[in-house]
């Protein structure tokens, strides 16, 4: 199941994943409005998943130019990738794709816009590409991580559908899993928006994975019973020290490993960490909507008028992380100096 | 609003909870049966409610018993009992009213069965008024548990719904707001059945306490964001050594109140304590259906087929309580000692 394809006509297709796992439907975008929307709305989310579309949405938005004069093209393009950068603001892969696919229009040059629309596209299709590559990369490393009859536990969806493929945090899984090691996963199910009920679970089921759907406060007494070995998830930004942004939840999972001698890994690309910032708590974190909470499928599930506090995200200090997995390997504190190292062999 | 009440044609009306906030709606329940059924599927929930609500189905059962022959009787009643006692296992105040009653039983002497219905009734009557008083004495004392200002974070609802009336936790939060302290409520949702999000926000807006509703996964960056000064939550039973049964989740507050220094205090009336019990390990957790995870009002949240673990409770060792309030005043650690002096002083 792809999470989001390409299509010759000009179209990107995005998996629906508000409507997983009980409808598989495509959604298809033939500009950038519609990619925004998509992301705002979550059809498509996941951090690396939201730059490889937010790439496709701009190379979408210069398509649809109607302008051949380069100055005008370049200064509506800007305005597009403006525009596709506000949609969320945590992730830093949707800047950091943005960021790339922007470069490509500061070296065209001479380079008449009717060109540099298929230079946009190559870049995105390689975004793309890349993702893929990045995470079968963390899968290998990952896995050594992995004890044969390891209990995993892990938070939201970090896998194929948060990424172009193959996942992250469940990239790490897959590969284990494809080595042979004798793996059960348990899945949080993730509220408000259930994205490990619906999604972790479903792709685990598709993979043959054996996978236990637990609600988020159960995690504690799952670890307290010793039915889990470690704790694996994704990112949505990882700072200069190693500090480390994710799905809300990810943070007491954390400090509830700590305090059960767990090790607690997080899986990303290297297009997840931002050394511009040096700690987490310069990392915006998004607040949403209270109906996210209150409603559920439609239903209200709570008094009228209550207040509600909805972070979707929070930041988990490097000190409760025991090992990032990226492309270029394993990466173990001290994280400023792993990090940049990293970051460097680039 | 209250959460169980008898009318005098000989009929024990029962808030129904599972439609709580969006209806108020009560249950008439004429024979035991029908008590049961409420206590099994959560209509009346709530450790000390069910003790009083069994209570009172035991009368009814004794009141609908057609046999003047003694023996013919007790035999009866007894077996009403056991069928009573069987509905749910975690709570041991379902057990420690259900033994009061067959105290009056056992004490009847040559009592006639006729009798004996209205003795049952008032020992029902009495149980259900001891814990709206000792609920009161328990907001007394731990109401100087609350310091002015104080955010206040609880789990599941152990509040007058909870209870035959007033609450325990949130009698204690009641009482703070009755002695003019400005605080506030923090409800987490409480996953699978939301009792926090639909029954604690609900109560706290009927009384004008300020509240905020999170998920159960905000809790943690709640605390690492300095927005919570202590938590408190009712228990479903506590051993002779302090370690104390509650709605699932409320360990993992524990560690994370634990990790940042935050007082976390268990209200819970003395039927609650279970000194047969010397650990937490001999608690019996109940395993509720898959289905409570899976469906929401409803609604399918999870794909079909997929496991799921879903136990109602865990259990907090007593390590990680700061203080247990009773109606007999507040117990510090060492709880074997203090739970102890304080069931002595019965």
């Amino acid at each position: 199941m792809d999470t989001m394809r390409w299509l010759e006509e000009g179209c990107l297709e995005l998996l629906d994943q508000t409507a997983l796992p009980l409808f598989v439907t495509y959604i298809k975008c033939y500009d950038h409005n519609s990619v925004g929307d998509a992301i705002k709305r979550l059809a498509v989310r996941g951090a690396p998943a939201i730059g490889a579309a937010a790439a496709y949405g701009l190379a979408l938005g210069a398509k649809r130019l109607d302008c051949t004069d380069k100055n005008q093209f370049m200064l509506k393009v800007g305005r597009i990738a403006e525009e596709l950068a506000a949609t969320r603001p945590t992730a830093v892969n949707l800047q950091w794709a943005l960021s790339r696919m922007t470069d490509t229009l500061l070296s065209s040059g001479e380079t008449a816009p009717s060109a540099i629309k298929s230079l946009l596209l190559a870049e995105a299709h390689k975004i793309y590409q890349q993702d893929i590559d990045a995470n079968r990369l963390i899968g290998h490393y990952g896995q050594k991580l992995i004890p044969q009859d390891a209990r995993i536990l892990t938070h939201c969806n970090a896998g194929a559908l948060a990424t172009a493929g193959y996942g992250t945090a469940l990239g790490v899984v897959t590969a284990a899993w494809e080595a042979g090691k004798n793996i059960s996963v348990y899945a949080d199910e993730t509220r408000p928006l259930l994205q490990g009920a619906r999604l972790t679970t479903w792709e685990m089921l598709q993979l043959g994975i054996p996978v236990t759907l637990i609600t988020d406060n159960m995690a504690g007494y799952l670890m307290a019973q010793k039915k889990v070995d470690l704790v694996i998830v994704g990112a949505d930004r990882i700072t200069a020290n190693g500090d480390t942004a994710n799905k809300i939840g990810t943070y007491g999972l954390a400090v509830m490993a700590h305090y059960h001698h767990l090790p607690f890994y997080v899986a990303a690309p290297m297009s997840t960490i931002d050394t511009s910032l040096s700690t987490g708590k310069e990392i915006p974190i998004e607040e949403r909507g209270q109906s996210e909470v209150t409603f559920l499928a439609g239903q209200q599930i709570a008094p009228e008028g209550v207040n509600v506090w909805n972070p979707a995200f929070d930041v988990t200090p490097h000190e409760l992380v025991t090992a990032i997995v990226t492309e270029k390997g394993i990466l173990y504190p001290e994280y400023s100096k792993s990090i940049l190292g990293a970051v460097k062999s680039n």
